[in-house]
């Protein structure tokens, strides 16, 4: 059995507030040993004061961008969908126009598991309970239309349930089975969550057994660009082949 | 608050399983207005009879696949990504080998649209409630390491919570704004269900909301190649582009 519920009363979070005292106030009373708070990467950036003008929100997703995967032009400018320096595969980097104050954008935290780490340590010392915390964030995926949550942050959490060698019913081994939890976690939170901006946090209750003290971070759910087969997009894939074939081809005519 | 729970007692299913009658006498009692039904498409494609030798195989992801997205030589052979006859990018186009009997491999459901409008309907007579069921599919992704449950065939629920022109807390447009439920919800069961094959159903309870008979189906989850960025793997583009750099080098010569 998996509960999922948001937690109410949180306040609009600035770099003045002390994220882990007032996430501990909503949560107090309400936090079980094994539970995983799902927190939503916005209110950290705020907290952690990642905060831009709007003005600049081109040159800070250039700041953001490791690597740029596929562009594409439309009417209101140039999506730009990139690897940021937190490996991930976004679209403008994770910088953030929504749920912001007028005028200003969000960059995502810079480390965001040790921001979940800190928070982590706060509230279990706080509470004398053992949690886990995933920080989250919204993503478009490829061939798919909307968007799912996935973690990009974590503490203390298993976030790859490696079955890779386990049997299935028939007792055959699931050689490739690698359940993206902590994605699916997030997810799961989402539902809850909302996007309107009021419930940023959820406890998940009932995977106690993902809970790993030593467990990685979230890079773990990042596939290195050299082992994927979608590091870039197909138009930018053709016209790197395109120029590839035309500056060999007079040497092979020869 | 979302509660997901994996139903117990379901047995192993045959194409002689009357599955509306395994899954109602399994859930008697546990079912309430506004449930969501997460079903493993695996029971769906046991139930319809479609198994195939395993020797098979191959052919089968052919008989399958609509168009190559990539293709991937390893040690055991080939992988394909292909987007498949429902439209689904999938490794394999979908044909699974986990969880079935030895020498068998299954295909997916011919319509999993209407697998899941005769469930529910059979579901609803019985128990005289209104309910949603998604089947799901456990798929790779780009980018991202392992494995999510998605939706691949769905009624009565609305699998695209369109938030495009409703407004953040900041009283700004969310205009991109299209969270992909159908998938959440499916991640969301997936961490009850589990991949050993004993619990193929979970009742996701808490998103009555998002209940619609008129729902379209699976089908508005997937992204027409045509708008996709990564209709094809990123070599697969490269070569078509090589190809036609090649060709075109003696005219720009000229």
């Amino acid at each position: 059995m998996l509960s999922v519920y948001a937690a109410a009363g949180i306040p609009e979070i600035s770099p003045t507030s002390d994220l882990a005292q007032i996430l501990g106030d909503a949560l107090d009373g309400l936090l079980a040993d094994g539970d995983i708070l799902a927190v939503t990467s916005k209110i950290i950036s705020k907290a952690e004061g990642r905060i831009v003008q709007a003005a600049d929100r081109e040159q800070a997703i250039t700041d953001e961008t490791v690597r740029v995967v596929a562009t594409r032009a439309h009417p209101g400018g140039v999506t730009r969908i990139v690897e940021n320096r937190l490996g991930m595969v976004a679209a403008a980097a994770g910088v953030d126009s929504s749920n912001t104050a007028d005028g200003t954008v969000l960059l995502l935290p810079v480390d965001p598991d040790a921001s979940a780490a800190r928070l982590r340590a706060a509230l279990q010392e706080r509470f004398g309970i053992r949690i886990g915390i995933v920080i989250t964030d919204t993503l478009g995926r490829a061939w798919r239309e909307g968007q799912t949550d996935v973690t990009i942050g974590s503490s203390g959490v298993r976030l790859l349930d490696d079955l890779r060698g386990t049997l299935d019913s028939h007792g055959r081994r699931l050689d490739v089975t690698l359940p993206a939890v902590g994605d699916e976690i997030a997810a799961a939170a989402d539902l809850v969550k909302g996007k309107s901006g009021g419930l940023p946090v959820a406890v998940v209750r009932g995977l106690g057994r993902l809970l790993d003290a030593d467990a990685p971070g979230a890079r773990v759910l990042i596939r290195r660009a050299e082992a994927d087969m979608f590091r870039l997009g197909a138009a930018e894939a053709f016209a790197e082949g395109y120029a590839a074939g035309l500056a060999a081809a007079p040497e092979e005519a020869q």
